[in-house]
């Protein structure tokens, strides 16, 4: 048999790592729509942007038609100390659910940032750096990301300033640790330190914070203090860009042994992950030169795909940010308490929501206990304890695995494992206990927070 | 220049990774003195030690003439979900150290165990099931080695009871959490549940425990129960056999780019992760093939080697398990309470205290302040944060690599990094916080255990 030669792991070799990442939109017909400036309506030019971000950022996020962006060297050698990251046959997975299916996952967890975060994170703190910058501000929810920029900026000597939602600070003392070990500042959000900060604890005294009043925060920061970028971890094309070495390793370990995937499944909470790891993927679609069914996976108690509107919002909670077209649920929707880990922004990437709406991939949502009970049966088949975010895609896979099962086909299944659950062991226990529950918004709630719109066009 | 060549991280092939065991003591001329019956003071039977152990590792404990033993298909294939580990090329600590040395080390935290200790949790899982036991028992500390085992048990669906030291059990629940999630039960010792534990608290009422009192309990629950054995996770011959497959690894991995090593580093508790590493190194030593510096660092905190004496002690508290000849400070020793993460056992495996009473290799301890330096350095620059027992090695490496810049010396060292810190962030923040002290044991404490030695002979 064939299949007996492909290992449990598939390694690339160092020279089989990307050089260059791959910028998806220079293959999209139709365009993602462009940031708008919220005071003229416009869209936003590199001039307006580059007092936010840093100005080779400020060219790859307005990039949309250059195919291939060289990784410079000093990124590449970053990226040799945890990547390539293995793309794992789930035989063990596969085997106990007696499935034909051949189950594949591409896992990024092995990093102390336990994700995949750290693809960008070095990018951006390497450019902030180029430039000479003295440091980077930055918001985080449930850690993960300002882990990986604490080591990213860590290792280039730059100052990190993260704005951690407050309810995740008091909740995630390691987290922070962890952050502290690498040289930190960790502030709870929202904060007296900044004017936004201090307007929204004078509105909602009490409040527990949400990741769009710590972007708020973090941006007025970083414009307000010379030498200082503000970075983000999702959303942005940018970001997108740079995980996109996640989806060409996944390309060329399964090219190396003629692996040919049916259906790619990724978590979807702005979208980091899934546009990294389905970007060469969904760009042979979009050449026409393959087909394959992409799912994106979302909680359904934070749906921006599934039951969001596609229309123009900020990215934050103060409106500071530019405005971006979106599948979003509106940037006053907070997810309920209850809903563990990360994927809570309300928006989605702006390239992620136009080919969604073209109609080149697929959406669903799945419900917190059963994704809890996906992640409890991966962990004892295949070792790894993953994320609440990862164990969303993990559903969806052992789903499609047992239709499989039903109808006999020997699908070749892709997904996404973002990352490690190490620090998420309270919703574990939860879960354990019988103490999680399943809250979605009502209808009500979504059309309310959906009706502060910004008007647009 | 061939430096270059060498990749930042050297993964073997499922081929190359190793199809049997080495057993160090096969080319001991000395052999490690005997486990004696407490009893009779003769030594051990393969009858006497078979309600204790399963029949397979009776077998694979007693054995000091076979060079290497089969791994069996299972075990390797279960490897193979978590293994190779990649042996790390650390020229992001040789760049920032400024050294000309050149620093390697084996990685065993990637894996939801955070450690090495799945290796022989697997293993032991294994023979248990082949023998068709219900369950096993076992103690932990920093519960490490309970999660291993936790891991092995459900995926060969064996029913598996941890007696976790108490403050551990207090001070990482979600170490117990991760446990749960792999289906063990866990109880704090000493418990009410078994005699030797109600012995416990009837004398010392109020106590927190220590790993020689969960030893003694979850042996009691072992022989009590049929269809139980009782599994341990380090000092036993059996489990540094298991353990050679980090040191097979590491030689193979080597002798792929032709890489003679100078200096072997490990940390040494109960000696299962050195006596892994060193063991084809120490075998071609033993054999007078090649010569290597060997360094086994221990915490000043619990110094067997350095401290301690060469003679027949128990293994437990409770003095219900076999004698071993080893470096010990006596079974009644327990480490100052400011000490953090494992390495607190009071005696060291018999093999290597042989090999250190002969002189094939060196001893040394360190403060645990300074450890905890080594370990946010190496974090800082090579990004995996890592365990407080793993940074005992990481000090005596840094210190090594710094003399070889004193002399203009490239030598090459190896060392352990035997796994993750994510679960001693408590640890972390005492030293962030200015909070953690050094404290050692004093010469009358010292001399007041070991009085407290068995006579034997």
């Amino acid at each position: 048999m064939a299949e007996n030669k492909i290992p449990y792991k598939i390694y690339l070799t160092e020279e089989e790592m990307p050089k260059a990442w791959y910028n998806l939109r220079s293959d999209m017909k139709v365009k993602p729509a462009p940031l708008l400036n919220p005071g003229t309506g416009k869209p936003l030019t590199a001039e307006e942007l580059s007092p936010i971000f840093c100005e080779e950022l400020v060219q790859q996020e307005l990039d949309e038609t250059t195919p291939y962006i060289e990784i410079p060297e000093e990124i590449r050698n970053f990226y040799k100390m945890f990547r390539p990251s293995p793309l794992v046959r789930a035989y063990c997975l596969e085997e106990k659910l007696g499935t034909p299916a051949k189950i594949y996952y591409k896992f990024e967890g092995n990093n102390t940032s336990g994700s995949h975060k750290l693809n960008s994170a070095i990018a951006q703190a390497y450019y902030a750096k180029k430039q000479g910058l003295k440091g980077v501000t930055t918001e985080t929810g449930a850690g993960q990301w300002g882990t990986a920029l604490s080591m990213a900026c860590s290792y280039f000597g730059l100052d990190c300033k993260v704005y951690m939602v407050k309810v995740s600070y008091e909740q995630k003392p390691f987290r922070r640790e962890v952050m502290r070990t690498y040289g930190a500042s960790v502030v709870p959000s929202p904060s007296d330190t900044t004017e936004v900060g201090r307007k929204i604890l004078a509105e909602h005294p009490g409040t527990t914070g949400s990741l769009g009043c710590a972007i708020s925060e973090a941006v007025e920061v970083a414009t307000k203090n010379p030498g200082y970028r503000y970075v983000l971890g999702s959303v942005l094309n940018q970001v997108l860009l740079h995980q996109s070495v996640i989806g060409l390793e996944t390309k060329t370990a399964l090219d190396k042994y003629g692996i040919k995937p049916d259906i790619i499944i990724g978590c979807a909470g702005g979208g980091s992950n899934l546009g990294g790891l389905i970007a060469p993927f969904m760009g042979e679609k979009l050449r026409g030169e393959a087909d394959y069914r992409i799912i994106a996976v979302e909680p359904a108690s934070c749906p921006s795909f599934t039951r969001g509107v596609y229309a123009y919002d900020f990215c934050d909670t103060g409106m500071i940010c530019p405005l971006a077209k979106m599948y979003t649920l509106g940037s006053s929707f907070i997810p309920s308490a209850n809903h563990a880990g990360g994927l809570r922004f309300h928006g989605m990437s702006s390239t992620l929501s136009q080919l969604y709406h073209d109609g080149y991939m697929e959406a669903t949502s799945v419900e917190q206990t059963s994704v809890f009970q996906a992640a409890e049966q991966f962990a004892r088949v295949e070792g790894i304890l993953p994320a609440p975010e990862s164990s969303h895609a993990i559903r969806v896979a052992i789903d499609e695995a047992l239709k499989c099962k039903e109808t006999g086909e020997a699908k070749t299944i892709v997904f996404g494992l973002t990352g490690t659950g190490y620090f998420d062991l309270v919703a574990y226990q939860k879960f354990h206990d019988g103490e999680m529950s399943d809250e979605i918004p009502t209808d009500e709630q979504l059309a309310a927070s959906i009706a502060k719109l910004p008007k647009v066009e």
